[in-house]
């Protein structure tokens, strides 16, 4: 099944009329991932028919406002839908105090529970079946990260006119053959899974840098990614700018796929400076020609990988 | 010059397509005052052209977040533009804390003074040289309040071929007649305003009665005002169940309308559940008929009135 990624705020960090606050929705399977959680998401979410009752979690990647002041109406719009379901927040230890204030001085009425995890070092912060959220540090105002969904590989196709072939009763064993393991048949003979299942397929990956300069450990995060969802505030020519508010050009954008191999970079973040961006996709063409610059609503699907 | 009332949201507590949450306009003269700051009111206030840097007045009816989450958001772009000027918000007491939590847990780098004044009582609560805001309880979750912007009366109009028949000198002592005031002429003659300035012209009255069920004290507040805008939460039929959320009905809002003599309602605060209000408007009707159901944008001038 696909990964549907919709931007659904990919301005920098004032807001413009065609540009919402930062929010990348990723929906897998029945679950949503939403990484940051600018203000506006809820009506985002509406418009792009999310719902709000999914399995949720919530990666806010740095405490500055315009990555999080869509979190409070979020979840007290959930609660007046009586959500039940736990929803999930990981991000800076700020997150904690901030919810805990809202929830102090604004009554939510929750009508679910609210887990927030807060992260403190690089690695996997989030591991689940089918998947896991690495996190590296980016180079903005600390602390300040960068988020990639890694999916598991899959195991390879099973063939059951093999299985058949060699005698292997359908059941139990055909089961165990599925998850890779061999099995032992009722004759006494045993069965590898070998040319029973064909090779393991690999997952998708997908990054997202939130703010930040150019920085290695984004490379490594994102090394071999399908998709790099990249910010990108100023233009080439506001490089230092750029440097001074530890933010990212195009260039510095697209040196990060160059350097980290990914298959497509998307381009987020965008200052209300640019009516227009053209200049900023040539900018980054000119380093990594797979390059888009996402607008509102802009949706990807990425399938289920073959054999690779 | 006109006043001019934009509706930047008329949701109720969850924003649809088409609504976003509360938040009224009033431009009058140079000054920006918003009534309630729901979430998204910054990117609407872009929307409408309003602009960030006008002296601005912002009053919060209650404590609510669908009333006032798009506060921090406001102020926060407000200070990435670098706004100077002063920010001044009215509101409930628990205002004070909310924002102190929030500078506290969220950097906001704020570039100018935010001053917060709480309401506690009936009464003026701001008195300004052309005009004043009154604050009434609303009958909602307490504490929850309901405004008035009142207009001072006009000094008449000035008829200055009539100064100058009676022989007064231009200068001085035309704009001391112009300010309603007797002038000794050089002669030793009195002469006084009466006949030179004409009757002293009305001040415009605009209501805003955040949520509420049906109350006297708001029907005294919005007595004779030009414009009551009302909210209107439940269609008629869902009366029982306004009562028990503390909302109004059409009906509710049409009442207050005629027992405080207004000029012409406008019903705000739809609830989500109606995608069209035709239903709204008519069960308005039949008690007041110039009423209007409002929408996002939709902007209302009042002009300055004449002797009345």
């Amino acid at each position: 099944m696909s990964i549907r990624i919709v931007f659904l705020g990919t301005a920098g960090s004032i807001p413009t009329q065609s540009r919402s606050l930062p929010s990348i929705a990723i929906r897998r399977k029945g679950e949503l991932i939403l990484w940051d959680c600018g203000e506006g998401v809820q009506r985002q979410m509406m418009m792009a028919g999310l719902g709000f009752n999914r399995r949720t979690k919530i990666f806010v990647t740095h405490m500055h406002g315009d990555h999080l002041f869509g979190l409070p109406g979020l979840i007290q719009t959930m609660s007046l839908l009586h959500r039940e379901r736990k929803l999930q927040i990981y991000g800076p230890a700020g997150l904690q105090p901030y919810l805990e204030a809202l929830e102090r001085t604004v009554k939510y009425n929750l009508t679910f529970p609210v887990e927030v995890v807060s992260i403190t070092e690089e690695g996997p912060i989030c591991v689940e079946e089918e998947y896991q959220i690495d996190v590296a540090w980016a180079d903005h105002w600390e602390p300040a990260f960068a988020f990639s969904l890694v999916e598991k590989c899959r195991p390879g196709r099973f063939h059951p006119e093999k299985a058949r072939a060699l005698g292997v009763p359908e059941g139990v064993l055909w089961a165990k053959l599925q998850q890779g393991s061999s099995v032992i048949l009722p004759d006494g003979r045993c069965v590898e899974p070998k040319g029973i299942i064909g090779p393991s397929r690999p997952g998708r990956k997908i990054t997202y840098t939130g703010d930040t300069r150019f920085s290695p450990s984004l490379v490594q995060l994102a090394r071999g990614a399908d998709i790099l969802i990249h910010e990108c505030t100023f233009g080439d020519e506001l490089e230092e700018r750029a440097f001074e508010d530890r933010h990212s050009t195009p260039t510095h954008a697209a040196e990060t796929a160059r350097n980290a191999k990914v298959k497509q970079l998307i381009l987020t973040h965008i200052s209300a400076r640019y009516k227009t961006i053209d200049h900023l996709l040539k900018q980054a063409q000119k380093t990594f020609p797979n390059v888009k610059v996402a607008e509102d609503f802009m949706s990807i699907d990425l399938p289920l990988k073959k054999v690779s």
